[in-house]
């Protein structure tokens, strides 16, 4: 670590105070209410031409940037559209989805900020948010109850929009159908003639929520068959899972269900040093549809997931805002399919 | 997409209007200003414990909320840092350190908030965060230059931190050294007797600030020595990567440093799906040292980063924010070293 002190600047004369709206009225000789009409694109106000220019003129020369939050005191509401972040690291899936919302909704003249929840809970959390007062709060993962949804209304949240596994009251629920990702792999194992199916549960917290749904849908698809379902719980480090292939033949298994593509190519390098052969004599199947699972050998099966479109999703909370009014929707979303390659 | 209409829930009368400080003051029957002592902590007064309790137990019974850009106008300035999102795929390592950050930064009671610049370029985006009026922004890639740095100060930040190769006038800046990860594979590969080595530079926008200076560390890495540096343009697909790997003979390569692991997944499966020998005929080298590198075989060298430390980068943030007029100082950060694997 290194520190290079560099020379002082000098004080710049613009940087000793904050420039404000009255400042560019001044320097562009017009009204405070002029600035304001201009600078935030008023529709309503017919203003001309030169006007405009003369007042762009001079916000940019004094550096004047409009407040986002003294304007949404004034306007009784913000612009301002916060997706907490989720408590689990965010998968290229994720990720891509996350900035497809934010264009979206950018496009529609919302302001996304990301928040982290930092370990506080229910309640503390929905608190915490609502401190930044919202217009609109799209929550990706769970942790919001009634409760929390209703100390966001009562603060000006009009939309408040959750992706989980089920719905919340007071909410809008996209409903993110996890035991769809577990089904949808259960089913393609059994039909395969597997009778002895594993299913990886992440030991790390805060998988519980996606992970134990994955699981049901495993469950629930060899119902009425003569399969069976062993839960196995792991951590994601190569020491666990080299204890989980030396246990593999006693615990009988011809199959397996990884939770995610991650896991599943963890899960499987271990069974192949194990000398055990995938798919001869145990299937893998990962979820995800990451590019790396068709890098492995043998190729990688798994389920691939559709989220909503940012889109989709940036209209939904668009109509929300402008009618808070309206009735809770519930939306099924991740419409999740097998991929199957030549680890199954 | 299949929607479900619920029942309409009742109205509740709480939601009719947001309540307010004065509300809270009212029924815990003391001034808006106790109110105001109370709920935001302030230690200058002394408020006996049961009036405390009385205020906090009006506001949860009212569900009032303190208003964060109401309290921040009034103070004069916000508790707010901005982290702008890169605009490339994030990913384990960088995600890691946010939240480490995040962390950190909540500790010395600061709010963060990300916030994607959405292919807003320089001043513009610089604009569009301005309106946040954060009291600091951490600027973990490039596109923020000078004059961005004094749009933000003029709108009342008082710490700007940028993360990048180089630094920024009038920021403080963690210069994160991705030639010195080029230099450490260079200088590895070349120490293994390598003497025609390609440099895989992504094609996807937005990676050019990280992979130029990868490829000018290889570069000198390679100085004063027989060895040769070629630039491999490469997408992230399999089909561009089989495309290389049919190449490979005649370009004459005997190692490559593919910007990181991810690539260098690819492009090993490439290579070996054409039968070149890796590492026998072609030396792979990755960075980032992900997990996923070690499941391949054979097992992927790599170069590991170090990251700053969350609570590093939130220390430097609060002693900016406490004294502005500090003097802006740079900092090497991002030690690169060779982990020597199996595929070179």
């Amino acid at each position: 670590m290194v520190q290079i002190p560099k020379e002082p600047a000098p004080p710049s004369p613009l940087q000793r105070s904050v420039p404000t709206s009255a400042d560019v009225a001044r320097l562009a000789g017009v009204s405070r209410a002029t600035v304001s009409y201009v600078l935030n694109n008023t529709s309503a106000v017919r203003i001309s031409e030169p006007t405009r220019r003369r007042v762009h003129e001079a916000a940019k020369e004094l550096g004047y940037v409009p407040h986002a939050a003294a304007r949404s005191l004034r306007a009784g509401h913000s612009r301002l559209v916060l997706m907490p972040t989720p408590n689990v690291p965010i998968g290229p899936l994720y990720s891509q989805f996350i900035n497809e919302i934010q264009w979206a909704l950018s496009r529609l003249d919302y302001t996304v900020v990301q928040h982290g929840g930092l370990g506080l809970r229910g309640d503390d959390a929905a608190r915490a948010w609502a401190e930044l007062r919202p217009v609109a709060v799209i929550m990706p993962g769970v942790g919001l109850g009634p409760q929390g949804v209703a100390v966001l209304k009562r603060s000006g949240a009009k939309a408040v929009v959750t992706l989980t596994p089920e719905p919340v009251e007071g909410a809008h629920a996209l409903i993110l159908d996890h035991a769809g990702v577990g089904h949808s792999a259960g089913r393609h194992l059994v039909e395969s003639g597997r009778r002895r199916i594993g299913v990886v549960v992440p030991e790390e917290p805060g998988f519980g929520v996606f992970s134990q749904p994955r699981l049901a849908g495993v469950r629930r698809a060899v119902q009425g068959t003569e399969a069976t379902v062993t839960e196995l719980p792991l951590a994601y480090d190569e020491a666990a899972a080299a204890r989980l292939a030396r246990d593999w033949r006693s615990l009988g298994l011809d199959a397996v269900f990884a939770y995610n593509d991650e896991y599943a190519m963890l899960v499987m390098r271990a069974l192949q040093d194990e000398g055990i052969g995938v798919p001869g004599e145990t299937a893998v199947v990962g979820a995800d549809d990451l590019m790396l699972g068709r890098l492995l050998r043998p190729r990688l099966s798994t389920v691939h997931l559709e989220l909503p479109s940012g889109r989709h999703l940036a209209e939904l909370v668009d109509r929300v805002v402008r009618d808070p009014a309206s009735v809770p929707t519930t939306h099924d979303v991740l419409g999740a399919r097998i991929v199957h390659r030549e680890s199954s």
